[in-house]
């Protein structure tokens, strides 16, 4: 009995093992075995790897990679930048902690330099040709930082090389307005006219009073705009704190384009052909050279002529006169005049792009693009090395994820460190030009930190509404250094705003400028675009930028003691655009918010209607299709989310949620029109383009209309007219692209 | 015993019963059941579906849509073209045969018309104001269809209204080299050119005539270049065989560029910008009407003058002189001046598309499109509803198989019937620039099948090289009517090429020009497009165009007596565009071969050198830069199909072959360069864009040589260089395009 009772178990369990391998591998026609793509494919942001990675990000290896990276000036295409871009293929391609491949892409791009054999000069010379006063040739040292022999003078790159001499005035900003309010009393043929950095761009300087016959022009800083109003370096100004020193002075690319100006439209390769550098358009015609205003004071102050406007008084405690032309009579200046000799050279060299790449998982053919460019004036501890120092970090605690195999995006992630940013955006540039279909049909978002902290007080951000959302979520999850908050909440205390859907949230920006290397992408390429830092405290400061922007005093020094001492501020925006790039990377659904998109372009509507409507009626020009679009848009984005919400696309067909995705991603592009500003360089972007016109909507309309309102004249109309029906159509084809079919 | 044995059996059932239970449930870690999507995206080509769509497409189908297509004349935004609208919606709304959906999209379009009240006239005035001969207002019927009122008297759309008078000249095709010659011995101003039809555009005969001071041009058919020299209607010509009668005149669209001209760029909505007429390029500037070869013949062997070349001769029985200018002093004709009294008018008219579409089952976002014109000149039996035939019948059958839900395609695919193609491709031009953007995101292909049947010989295809495989494909699975073979083989009869990859294949043509409404879809968004028609057997005419073409004379009746009686080439035709089209809807990997791509690459580089080489040289331009462009685009392509060979792609994870398709899609738009081409509307491919070198390679290459060639201008010269580097940075970003890095 035990032994039937032993071979009826042993049979049963037989059986029952044999059924289960028959239900599990023969019973194919009612559930075949999932795939083991199929979990693959609905892959999430794994929450507790961004906890890791939040943790992992160390602001003492961002220290030490800012030390790194500001052992020696690196101005672009000089030994010190080949360094850097050595460091960078090192450390992308270190076996621990890496990336999956990193390489150089080079370019052959248009760069000023000043002579290092005959430097450039500005004197005050008398009438018998005696130098009264020759202006400081570089910055005064207060480290060894300043006496290395690769920190470049100060100079106006694209300034054309030649002498200038003449009486001097004083031009307060070199605005239009300026000049023709000089020229209302005097004739300003031959003069050289002294400026102040702001108000418009460096080359306008030069620009704007070539035509009334001034010869030469000076620009410097005034401590009233960045040193809320202090000047000693006794004990005011750095190396005792982080304003600007009297002999500091902001070097800059002075031209009106970005890109390699020889080759536009296309990568400056070798070979590529190069336009003769006569045609290039927007150089200052006439030489131009920054001072700091150590120098500016002794000369403004000895000014004859009227005094200026109260709008035009500045810093010094002096009253800022037009100047006779000339300084004043009982000045030692008395009929001198002011000569610049200015020996910059202009010079097609290599510049080096250094790229990195982890491969998605998933998607592989969808990027998402992080970058910072890497060339700097002198040391440039802030600018970009701050930013460098914070991607590098990102890079290294990604890379050894990825390396120890714990992690791989869903989609593939580009690292870029550009080359010649500071001569205008070259290296990004030329990137998006060599790539721009590939990246066109790829790009998922780009995130720029160039200036990763300005200053220590909140996170400050730029970019198409539709990234607003990831950012909040991002700066949510991280600690505001130095206070019991969110980076979130720290930003909401600093500057908001309420909105429609949300209630208060921070303020971020929209990027309508071409301040950095997201100029390419967002405008020229249209894609999805941030721009992320840590910034000031406006209660505090009226500076206009960090004061050693630009200047040799942006060191590791400058930036350890008065930037961010502890490097915390630094670690907070790398945790926050961390965040961002691995959220971006790893969604399912692609976090890109449509309905911020219709909100900020309904407020732009609004703004447009009130300001213009009324006019443009009596010109017999109807806003009624503009109006129609905007109400398209939001339709179209209210039925997209709607199919996100009903849908449970984790568990649907993979393709659905690529489709979606598609949507999202490609949403920018739609408001591209290559014809829209056919004097604008590469701008195409019918919603975000840069504008003159100064108004909180549509950039085109409102330069078309301010422009129209001025020459009343018909043709000027008609011109607003033709751009509101560019922009209403890319409206309604961006709308377009949120349905299947484009039925409308 | 036995009850034990029975338990034991029992037991052991029901635990193998258990076991299955479990198997098939109970072990979902090893493996979840399959959804059931699994199985739908990997779904490809049903072949017994291509199978039963060619048994099902009908000939006398085709004839009926023909026969109701062509009841009454449907010139663009008349009465009849509405009756067409209306046919085309109630077809593709068919609750039986119907697609998912179709409705209508309307612009306003800048038209042409004569004045229906004062029509056109051209006259024989001799010194004293008598009215020797009068051209004939309207062609002679033959049919009761010549004579619906509705026929439109024969113009030339856009030429200007206006009166000339003056001496006759025969100017040959009015090229400029014809005007150019008669003005090395005679005064032209004033004149009256009489030009035969070919050469040049319609309208440069008039643009080419008029720097010369000649005041109106007349333009006609040879009839040895239509009729292979035939001309009685006694016996010769329709109705006695498809030859044009005498008094037969080819109406035609006298303009140079594409499109609505009043809104370049913009959808020509109603309420879009419009510039003013005065603006347009590309007109003729002076008064300019066809007429038929009876009276040309009247005119022509009167002429004066020196014998014309031989070359300039034409099919009538006598010698075509130069002209005095003016006639035999012999001739009843004599001294007498030749008269054109122009009334057309310009109207802005609303003018519709038609569009269907078929959501696609799996990738609903991808888009097969297929399309033809709707408006004729008069009945437009041939040109376009022979077309039109051939895609109501296409849509009947898979509208058929939709409905009854036996088929979806994994694509959507969308149906265009454009409206006013015949004035220059507006239609169409139209939709791709209101949707460009989700077009050029989304299309995988354009089919363009506009004059369905030129002739019942062979069949006859052109478009981007990476089409022709599946062309070749369907054309294998359709029998050639009339003939033992297949469509394919007896195409290879007729004409043929050797391939280094396929060996002896037919030959396809490229797209280069604008004859259709593939122009915009290949020329302005890039999207791989491709021409379908069954043609002639060019060894037994030299018609230049089936002879009555744009005439009175475009039938039922003639299509059904001489072009093909019992419908079986537009069967045929259907059956091979149908075939083209399901597998681009329903391919799993999208058969577009980019070798094919890459083999006529590398022959348009060959050719190149060849020709421009060692000339280039001379003038320190190198062409290394394309040969390396070609290069590594041969190597992506090779890097690409080595990953599909190598690739399970039914089983791998779906978005694999999803980007793989994606670059095979995309691939013609990394051709496209928006400044390439800047006097040319539209003109974006710089591989496929038109030239008058006329030479089989790159065309912005071979016309900028040609030009710098003639000129022997430096700067000229630096054109060419630009172009190379255009064309090399395109064809190198397509390379790109092909990789998931970007990375050569």
């Amino acid at each position: 009995m035990i032994k039937q009772v032993v071979i009826g178990i042993v049979c049963g369990a037989v059986m029952l093992a044999v059924g289960i391998l028959i239900g599990h591998f023969g019973t194919g026609k009612r559930g075949t075995a999932a795939p083991s793509w199929v979990k693959d494919v609905a892959r999430d942001v794994d929450e507790s790897l961004v906890e890791k990675f939040l943790s992992e990000v160390d602001n003492t290896q961002i220290e030490n990679n800012l030390r790194e990276l500001t052992k020696v000036p690196h101005m672009a295409t000089t030994s010190g930048d080949e360094e850097t871009v050595k460091l960078m293929l090192k450390r992308w391609q270190d076996p621990e902690s890496g990336l999956d491949k990193a390489w150089r892409e080079e370019y052959w791009v248009y760069l000023s330099f000043p002579d290092p054999e005959k430097p450039n000069k500005v004197t005050v010379v008398s009438p018998s040709d005696t130098v009264l006063h020759t202006v400081r040739e570089k910055e005064k040292p207060y480290t060894p930082d300043q006496v290395d022999p690769e920190v470049v003078q100060p100079y106006a790159a694209y300034s054309p090389a030649g002498h200038a001499k003449g009486k001097l005035v004083y031009a307060n900003q070199g605005k239009p307005s300026d000049y023709s309010e000089l020229n209302r009393t005097m004739d300003l043929s031959g003069t050289i006219a002294i400026t102040k950095y702001g108000g418009v761009g460096r080359a306008d300087k030069a620009i704007n009073g070539a035509p009334y016959g001034v010869a030469g022009v000076l620009v410097y800083t005034d401590p009233l705009d960045m040193n809320d109003g202090l000047m000693s370096d006794i004990n005011e100004t750095y190396p005792y704190s982080w304003y600007l020193p009297p002999s500091g002075v902001e070097r800059g690319s002075f031209k009106s384009q970005f890109g390699d100006m020889l080759t536009p439209y296309l990568a400056a390769k070798e070979e590529t052909y190069r336009i003769p550098p006569s045609d290039i358009k927007g150089l200052p015609p006439i030489p131009i050279q920054p001072i700091g205003y150590e120098d500016a004071y002794k000369l403004i102050c000895e000014l004859d002529g009227d005094p200026a406007p109260p709008s035009w008084q500045g810093g010094f405690n002096c009253t800022y006169n037009y100047g006779g032309p000339g300084f004043k009579s009982t000045s030692s200046f008395n009929n001198s005049e002011v000569e610049l000799d200015i020996y910059n050279r202009e010079e097609v060299k290599p510049s080096s792009n250094v790229m990195g790449f982890i491969r998605g998982s998933v998607e592989p053919d969808r990027y998402v693009i992080y970058g910072n460019h890497r060339d700097s004036w002198v040391h440039g501890a802030i600018d970009p090395s701050s930013g460098t120092s914070v991607m590098l970090e990102i890079t290294r605690v990604l890379g050894k994820m990825v390396k120890q195999g714990t992690w791989r995006p869903r989609r593939s992630i580009i690292f870029g460190s550009w080359g010649a940013e500071e001569f205008g955006l070259i290296g990004s540039t030329e990137y998006t030009e060599q790539y721009f279909t590939a990246l066109s049909e790829r790009s998922v978002a780009y995130i720029n930190v160039d200036i990763a902290v300005f200053a220590n007080a909140t996170l400050g951000a730029s970019g198409m509404p539709s990234v607003q959302n990831i950012i909040f979520k991002a700066a949510k999850q991280v600690n505001a250094p130095g206070r019991d908050v969110s980076v979130y909440e720290n930003w909401l205390h600093y500057t908001n705003k309420t909105s429609p859907t949300h209630g208060l949230i921070p303020r971020m920006g929209y990027l309508t400028g071409a301040g950095s290397d997201y100029a390419p992408f967002s405008h020229y390429l249209g894609i999805t675009s941030m721009d992320i830092s840590y910034t000031y405290d406006k209660s505090k400061t009226n500076a206009r930028i960090y004061p050693a922007y630009h200047t040799a005093y942006d060191t590791f020094d400058y930036a350890s003691k008065y930037i961010d001492p502890g490097f915390v501020s630094h670690q907070a925006v790398a945790r926050t655009a961390g965040n961002v790039l691995i959220r971006l990377a790893d969604s399912l659904v692609l976090p890109l918010n449509c309905t911020d998109y219709a909100d900020s372009l309904e407020e732009y509507l609004k703004t447009a209607v009130n300001l213009y409507e009324e006019k443009l009626k009596a010109v017999n020009i109807s806003m009624e299709p503009l109006k129609h679009a905007v109400t398209s848009f939001r339709a179209a984005v209210l039925a997209l989310e709607k199919v996100i919400q009903s849908s449970d696309l984790a568990n649907e067909m993979p393709l659905k949620v690529r489709w979606i995705n598609d949507q999202l991603m490609l949403l920018d592009r739609a408001f591209l029109d290559p014809l829209a500003f056919p004097d604008k360089y590469a701008y195409r972007h019918v919603i975000w383009a840069s504008s003159s016109a100064g108004k909180s909507t549509f950039p085109g309309l409102a330069d078309a209309f301010a422009n129209a309102e001025s020459s009343e004249q018909a043709s000027d109309w008609d011109k607003v007219h033709y751009h509101l029906s560019v922009l209403s159509q890319a409206i309604l084809r961006a709308a377009s692209t949120l349905t299947d079919d484009m039925q409308m």
